[in-house]
């Protein structure tokens, strides 16, 4: 169920109806637009009677949603969302651009690869403290001391940080921390991590699992919105399939797709997307075309001593190169000329 | 790295073994096998020299293990384990049948579905308490009051407890209250998850990925492992491909490679693997066949009434009709006549 | 649309129901059943109108059939199709058991390989004497010298033979010298060649596409049968997937939903299914459990020489211990005591 | 085996080569470069000594070739090829574009679309007058016909014509009528036709097939160079997967992996690869952004009445603007200041 309100509504007719929702044992979810504000009605809305809501005061409308997403929902709302990590705004006019190493390996190493990063032109810096290793015995992250060494560069950098979660307790750090919380793709069903990430205080940026379909990534982000984090931006990042020339297979339709449905922003990660260094420029190069809002790349200043993601992280030239070229590709799509 | 106790090896020399390893900064795991006890080193095997134990009392041999696997390697530990739930024994002679609700809905629903199970002959009750479910605001599960409804169940029929956890705090009562811990398909790659589930005192059931690889399933086992918990039964329960007519396909192969490549038991479920009632029998028929060592079945009183998962349900008269095909051919396949 | 006709109908009812349909520019397809006949019509079926013939002498009612697919289809005929294939019946109670060699490469070869599966109790002789192979510099086949010794091994054996056809030129061959028509997994979407199979005077192993959905592999057989060629066997052979430990996924649950949805039997192919010798058997005996009609296995005298599949095949003392293991299954399976 | 030619080699040289490996029972492959010409050897090159050819005059090298395709390697021919179709010449420097309707239904549907095509921009006609489909039952072209009016738009368009050929027979009338033979995904492995294909007088847009890995795609390609047609443009039309939003999953990664490995050009269906309307122009976008060398689009001037495929086709207008909006990108990435 989706109230939405008048453009005359006033801050008291919108607590009215929220009462109202509470009262009957729901939970209201505001949702300011441009113009006029919706009001998400979610726990079991499919019991509540629209005319429940229909003579409030500054009620428009009381619909139904059709789709099992709903806060996610272009039907909800309508206008694109922006979500604002540091300094930077994703889902606005201008594209964002992610950069940094797979993971934080030593303060060297990742002030190195932030200075580089900086100077092509990056918005945020990725860098991963808590790492989700397939093997036990593999390089787990620097913790807590790689969220200090992040907090570092964003005081000299200015650079906004992302940073994965990987269970409640890294989360707590991580918010503690940084500007953005990751989920990553193998936690995209991890509904009780969503359930705390929706329930930060800062924005979260939801990878699509390996085998996610459409709809379980969007259901995926309406976890995070059901509780009332509304700040969430999309990354597609690749998928599995039976092809072997590549790591996963960069799934790029998703992008028009989830901004046809959604308001959320979606990102892309041409890296992971890939595997391979010397592809990640032409897929970045597609997914800008495409329509993304921006771009997460992995990059490190000597990919051949990466303690993970080598093979697939740009060196510092060869992430200028980067900027270089999707530059002007992102001034055709996103300017008026290219309908998105 | 692995160290090969003699036959004549005294428990001492197994202690100086574990203290060697200790001493060099890496984790010990002591794996009794039925001639000789073999010990697994973890941490990062990789740097040690084997002279620092061949000269060590009761030391057979110091082998570099080939696998990225290592505790769940059939090379550490070639004989089976037998993982005992309840009173059953998992990866010994007998079939294991494991069958009840896909979620205890209620006491009077969930005691219906145990008494009908065990009537037919299942082995150990599966119920579970927290479910993992694709929206927000579908039934997530009746938490602690499901579990001491299934614990009611176990003091009535004597059927050990398989129920699942989804995050931390779950699983602390799971422990309490259960048998045995399930790890579902989503969370097959929730290492925080799966290292708890480690330093677990009871099994654990782990569920394959829905486009996990043979390695990641073995190396999600090994996680496990990793913290000493070596009580893991292996599951298949089908992975995500193109096909549309089940819900997911069976990978019945994996079976015969999980035993090849490990010492783990391994069970199959037919409910998820097919998603539809009357295709559950065939293809349980087959997993016995293919030389599983259990099955795991959904089986509800009133299908039709499911909170989740009616379609793929049984009745308890299809499981009945189950029990009874099955039978005669684990007879067949877990004899001497047909070797596994 | 499909015209059933009165149990009481005369051979002169149908054939004026054959001209009826004729006469209004379609086709007409007589399926004899166990009690009554039935009339599919094909060519462009929704534009007839019942009344056409509900007042024909002998017909019981006229009724559009729901699924794309019509001659296949259980709607049009309820009773299970049998296909005799030399002195072997495919879909009656016996399983029928195809193997030999991938492809003939000498008279010798074909010949050892013949009387191993002869003596171990195979039904009918397997061997490709026209090779689909991924490269054009690889062994092809021996063509129509191969297609003559397998008409010398069914001379000596009383094997029937089935062999593939990869085009018109060598289906005219087949239909000259074998006894079944395979058409291989490539070319399940090669609809002029299944045209030309329906018109064959000889029976189809039809195999299903490597990325063949449950409904075109259905279509598939349909093409077949709207040339007047009923006699089909359907093929799994494994699909592809994501997973990377066999060479294909064998998709066991299709067995049971083409036995559902079609009157066509269908048998599996394990060799292909798995790609790896010592999974063949479990794997086999997965097939038979599940409900398959038959068995198509690839056996080389020496496999380590073969000239393609050799990892595949079986040696001829493995297959005598398939075919002991699966014996016992059949037995099962295929009486009453199990339903398939 | 690879011949490499001095920049120096006179006519007599190269035919003092050929007629070496012919001698030997091999086949010459004469691939003329920008700056020497290079010999390749098919049939069975591993068996030759390269001293066989060092000593013969305007020899440079003899070199064994690493990978399993050879004729289409980059080791066999640095420089890209260009294919002439028509008047348009694809893996050049200009963008090329086939559009036109799935199936020609009647002279005026092809004359409209074409018209239509034409006008915006478009270089190559398509239209099919063979068309293979799922269903036995569907419209399946006006075969000759069709062929007929397609000549007939050459003459008043100007615009060269790609048209599907599913057999032999097809593929000897559409080499009559047309100026490129499509061969579809659906026999990308009907090797049979590829050979015939290989033995055409005018060029092949071949495509992926719907689960062909990357080898497998060249070494389909690698059949109809192996048969002396070295005029071959590769093209991508989304494989299956798990996803089921879009009809095919469009792999755009595949475009920079056959251009590093092969020097055949190779272009983007993104109507197959999506089978939605709304999104083939954002995945034109990103095709050429990726470094396609061109674009095959379906166009119907009413996409509701298309007898085929007309939820992807786009309308004229829609084409039209999917002009506008690539020929921005091309400029950008097909001139010096991107690198492909």
């Amino acid at each position: 169920m989706l109230i939405v309100m008048r453009a005359t509504a006033r801050e008291e007719d919108i607590a009215a109806v929220c009462a109202r929702i509470e009262s009957l044992g729901y939970r209201p979810h505001v949702m300011p637009g441009a113009t006029r504000t919706a009001i998400g009605i979610t726990g079991n809305p499919g019991a509540i009677d629209p005319v429940e809501f229909e003579d409030l005061p500054g009620v428009a409308e009381a619909i139904r949603v059709s789709k099992p997403y709903k806060l996610v929902s272009r039907e909800v709302k309508s206008d694109d969302t922006r979500v604002r990590i540091g300094r930077a705004e994703i889902g606005g006019p201008e594209l964002v651009v992610i950069a940094g190493p797979c993971a934080v390996e030593s303060r060297e190493q990742a002030f190195e690869a932030a200075r580089a990063v900086k100077r092509a032109g990056a918005h945020l810096f990725r860098g991963g403290a808590y790492k989700p290793r397939t093997s036990p015995y593999a390089f787990q992250g620097m913790g807590v001391e790689g969220l200090k060494i992040l907090a570092e560069i964003r005081e000299e950098t200015g650079m906004g940080i992302v940073t994965e979660a990987v269970d409640e307790a890294s989360l707590d750090a991580v918010e503690r921390y940084a500007d953005c919380i990751q989920i990553g793709a193998r936690n995209m069903q991890n509904f009780s991590l969503l359930k705390r990430a929706g329930r930060a205080r800062i924005p979260v940026l939801l990878k699509r699992g390996m085998s996610a379909t459409l709809e379980e990534f969007l259901m995926a982000a309406e976890y995070i919105l059901s509780e009332w984090n509304y700040q969430v931006v999309m990354c597609e990042r690749g998928v599995r399939t039976f092809a072997d020339h590549t790591r996963n297979t960069l799934d790029l339709s998703v992008v028009p797709f989830v901004k046809a449905l959604s308001h959320l922003p979606i990102i892309v990660d041409p890296s992971h997307g890939t595997g391979k260094r010397d592809k990640v420029i032409p897929l970045a190069r597609a997914a800008v075309a495409v329509g993304a809002d921006g771009l997460i790349v992995e990059v490190h200043p000597h990919p051949d001593r990466a303690m993970s993601d080598g093979p697939q992280s740009l060196t510092p030239a060869g992430f200028e190169q980067m900027m270089a070229e999707i530059s002007q590709i992102a001034e055709l799509v996103r300017s008026r000329s290219i309908a998105v």
